[in-house]
């Protein structure tokens, strides 16, 4: 398995090469690799690899070995749903495999079909939400969800894309996303690289940016959206939406539908992420702060459906109530709208 | 004039001693010295070191080369309205001087009365204030209101230190405040050193943080507050007063008379800095972003006065209306209430 090292990204592109789905683990707790459905892709092939790397011979020594591997990656990070999909689903592919060889081929083909589908899964999201974006549109969007947060092309900066290349956007504000600043260092990054022109601002520009009416649109990704239409994304996203709703601003949520976990009712029961303090008291490695200071560093938060406009899956648009057209998105062939 | 080199905070205490306005013009310019209260009391302290300088045997000479030098710090920054109000204050006390020599000392006098005044009106703030705050209260701050942004004691601080003194206070919550991390630095320097203890967020967390019910209030200084309550302050400001508003936490706004500009009907016509990219484009000096990354920074956002709970004034605290309260604080020995 080959990934980009992004915490590394801009200023360098170093490309990490392992065949140890420990080192995948660890890639997704450090946010080497990071993004909700890329990490569900990452878990996959790293369940692959478990598999590959086992010396079992017989099929249920193997569901033995790989089980243990997909503990160990579900435990690397809590919020993001699409984990846990895909790790799921990988292990029900498993149970059907006659022996140890055919398992292994079921494993890698598995990661190779949760890859390739959400790619056209994003390119489906990029096309449904061009189509939701006010003509000659500015657009914000906080984080990144783009190509390097899934398995290409994006979600929120998927619907971005298509709408540049239908000549319907003018430019997008991108919130610098402290602490890790994945605005500043990879939606810049990926925008500069699609030569797709953009503002950079502090998180807390983004309120007055809105009621200055410099944007036409918010579009974000999500980790987890409950079965009632709540959001948990990336931290400040709350703030967005509210900021958004107070100035009468569309505030859409672009997801495939393997991050949408119908068995929690609400948002409430999404587990949110606490990492560590250092993040906050350091930038890029740089102290910013005295010593010993206390700091609180949740990562996610979550955003109550009433502040979001739509949903947009590969499968279609979801409006509220979202219990309904969330459970019929999932349903996967029949669209959420129409 | 001996100040504290703030943009070296908390890591390094450099104090820089100076004789030439021009240097306390450009501290100003560059927040080695900054809050809107400490601006107009440097600003006091430069014009009288400009008077001193000249060469100017005349009244009237003298006040030609302490009008020019006004100039120069006039034009530092155009948020605060501090500056220009200290400016004009000691200008006017210099009308009154008979010859040079009495000139010069008008102006020392007149800046060390508008120290003295800060530090006492903030001891009065914070007594009006404290008095606002919910027991065992949980205070929000933003940026840094705090002595290093006023003459001593502070605005926002100074009200979250009368309300620790009277044991009223149990944890303050400070924002980063990007770009330049006064909230990090500044603020979290003069927690510690008073042992008040505190938990640093990301701003883009202050959101989530206040739907959480982790907060009973928040409380900000302000740079400039016009005739009807709108209030100019640090950006990032209006965004946590509406996420105040939406989650039910009062929103206070402390700060002396001396930022009301009864001049302005609106917040609409306050000027607000645009400082350079480079603050958010690298961080303590690192670079964060790809290069050529086109970045907005404004310094400083609008509060619209439906958001405010209430601005607490050395002389009381003003509520809504805040054209009749605001008018009724500015005028010096008439409570803005009872």
């Amino acid at each position: 398995m080959r990934f980009l090292d992004q915490t590394l990204l801009p200023q360098e592109e170093t490309w990490v090469e392992t065949a140890d789905y420990r080192v995948v683990a660890e890639a997704i707790r450090r946010l080497q690799v990071r993004g909700a459905p890329l990490i569900g892709i990452s878990a996959a092939y790293g369940l692959a690899l478990a598999a590959l790397e086992s010396a079992a011979t017989e099929a249920d020594t193997l569901q033995h070995d790989v089980t243990e591997a997909a503990n160990v990656l579900r435990a690397t990070r809590p919020t993001a749903v699409n984990l846990s999909w895909a790790l799921d689903r990988c292990l029900r592919a498993l149970e059907s495999a006659p022996d140890a060889g055919a398992a292994r081929e079921t494993l890698l083909r598995t990661a190779r079909e949760i890859h390739e589908q959400d790619v056209a899964a994003n390119q489906r999201i990029g096309a449904y939400g061009a189509e939701l974006l006010p003509a000659d549109a500015s657009v914000m969007t906080h984080c990144n969800a783009g190509s390097l947060a899934t398995g290409g092309y994006g979600t929120a900066l998927g619907v971005v894309r298509a709408a540049w290349t239908g000549g319907q956007l003018r430019h997008v504000i991108a919130t610098e996303t402290r602490p890790l600043l994945q605005g500043a260092r990879l939606t810049a990054w990926e925008l500069k690289h699609e030569a797709i022109p953009f503002t950079l601002i502090a998180d807390s520009a983004a309120g007055s940016t809105l009621r200055r009416g410099l944007a036409g649109a918010v579009i974000v990704g999500a980790d987890r959206i409950a079965a009632n239409g709540d959001v948990a994304n990336k931290i400040g996203t709350y703030a967005l939406a509210v900021l958004a709703k107070e100035n009468n601003v569309p505030f859409y949520v672009a997801a495939p539908t393997s991050s949408i976990d119908l068995s929690l009712p609400s948002g409430d029961e999404i587990p949110i992420e606490e990492r560590s303090a250092d993040e906050i008291t350091a930038v890029r490695g740089v102290k910013i702060t005295p010593n010993d200071v206390d700091a609180a560093n949740p990562a996610f938060d979550v955003t109550p459906n009433g502040y979001v406009s739509a949903i947009v899956t590969e499968n279609g648009v979801a409006r509220a109530p979202y219990d309904e057209s969330l459970r019929r998105a999932c349903q996967t062939g029949v669209p959420a709208r129409g």
